[in-house]
């Protein structure tokens, strides 16, 4: 092996220290950050998951509220209860947890949760957002893949990148947020002919579909930085979409799975909450022209 | 000279009369469409393009007041405006002509469009829409130059596309159109290293940049289509980004300037205005279930 190994836990560790401090400078202004987070249905995979995110929440000073609605809620009642926490001051972000029951389509449910609240980055106008440069609150999984690229000692201005899969939550954003610091960005995905032309031809290559195996060392410039963002459960182990051995003989950095993107991902969803939070803060005062 | 001469005329003329036939099957359903375009402040170069848009609108059967306000109006004053327009039902569409006085933020006044009048396509939510392959309204130049390229005999599935400029209303959504569509897509702008490496490998270019003669012929790959959206005046003449002349020995297709893409852009703005009339509709019949 040669590449660097990027340790994602210690970068995320560093925005956590950052978040606690913004977090208690709110406190101290009467904004106390507050997330929710929305469950429905008897999902026990999801509640281990929900139950990390709010001990991370609540270990980075953030106020973090579980609720769970039944199976039987419908969509109508579930906006309800969006339009209620939107208007709710004591509610700075809201989660919208995955999986949701079939009759519950989950962007409709994203278009409900107001853009300043919107932690997940999620909402059309906070995509749109991005695409404007205006890098207020992305999608957390893109932010933190590309925090992590930042923070390599890498020009990113002219820096040719490469981006495999272009899901609309995370290759599309990571491409226009790579083309916003100035590098040049090609996306390729499933109908893309030859990957490894592009790919071998990047600086820094991002991949982000859910098949192992799918980035192989050969398809890599010697030196490049690799950002593996895929999640899958192989032979019981967790991998990511990386050839993890053969990329880290050619690759100049790698991120491993799990340990890289994952926990910088958290810690971006706490640094959105923070951010959400300084936004209403500032929206109240400008609406109401209160001195705070 | 190789390449066949597209001819955007011929496109917009098919698209506009496309326009006419659902402007009347709307209107015999109460729903005329009506645009407002808004100018600010003794714009003399502006009057004469709105005049156009005008003449343009009702040949296409839909209803078009062009309001003039003087440059002393204050960003809240017209924001109050555009919140009288969003609520009027009898307003399908607004249209912001540029140049603005300097006191009035462009992208702040495109904010205040409410998302389902936002004929231009230049709302953050509009943006993000596209990338959530949510094709409703987009920013007209964008949407016309893919529409051109969608008129050729290419399989837009795998094509190899290079988009030359980034910007946020041109370059970024013809690169996430084309996304969509399952091209692969490479985006180069001022920062890239070398543009031709990129453009020449590629079997269709977008060239959005502003800059005569930026694309001449041996950046190209013998055969590519050529999608020139510059509009600059040279000596006198509008001439596009691309070096006609030598680019047309080489491509494929190529788009003229003027006649290619600027006719199309229209044509696009006037599709957009029914579309937005009919969501309008649907919208205003799902909330207040009236049958029309």
């Amino acid at each position: 092996m040669t590449a660097t190994l990027i340790d994602g836990k210690a970068i995320a560790a560093r925005m956590v220290e950052e978040v606690r401090a913004e977090a208690t400078e709110l406190a101290a202004k009467g904004w106390a950050p507050r997330l929710v987070s929305i469950s429905v249905g008897d999902v026990a995979a999801a509640e281990l998951y929900v139950r990390n995110q709010q001990r991370q929440a609540e270990a980075a000073g953030l106020a973090f509220e579980a609720r769970n609605y039944p199976e039987t809620i419908s969509l109508e009642q579930l906006t309800g209860v969006m339009i209620g926490l939107n208007a709710d001051p004591r509610v700075n972000g809201i989660i919208i947890q995955r999986p949701l029951p079939t009759h519950i389509p989950v962007k409709a449910l994203q278009k409900a949760v107001h853009p300043l609240k919107d932690v997940e980055g999620m909402h059309p106008s906070s995509i749109g957002n991005i695409v404007y440069n205006d890098l207020a609150l992305g999608p957390c999984t893109a932010v933190a893949a590309v925090e992590i690229l930042k923070t390599l000692p890498l020009n990113i201005e002219g820096l040719d990148v490469c981006v495999i899969g272009h899901s609309e939550i995370v290759g599309k954003p990571i491409a226009f947020l790579m083309m916003g610091l100035g590098a040049t960005v090609t996306v390729c995905h499933h109908m893309t002919r030859q990957v490894a032309v592009h790919s071998r031809a990047a600086d820094a290559v991002f991949v982000a579909v859910g098949k192992p195996g799918l980035v192989t060392g050969e398809m890599l410039k010697p030196g490049a930085a690799l950002i593996d963002i895929g999640i899958n459960r192989v032979e019981g182990k967790t991998v990511g979409d990386a050839d993890f051995e053969s990329c880290a003989k050619v690759a100049g950095w790698i991120t491993p799975v799990p340990g890289g993107v994952g926990p910088v991902t958290v810690a971006t969803l706490l640094k959105n909450a923070v951010l959400a939070t300084r936004m209403q803060m500032d929206h109240y005062s400008a609406a109401f022209a209160v001195e705070r």
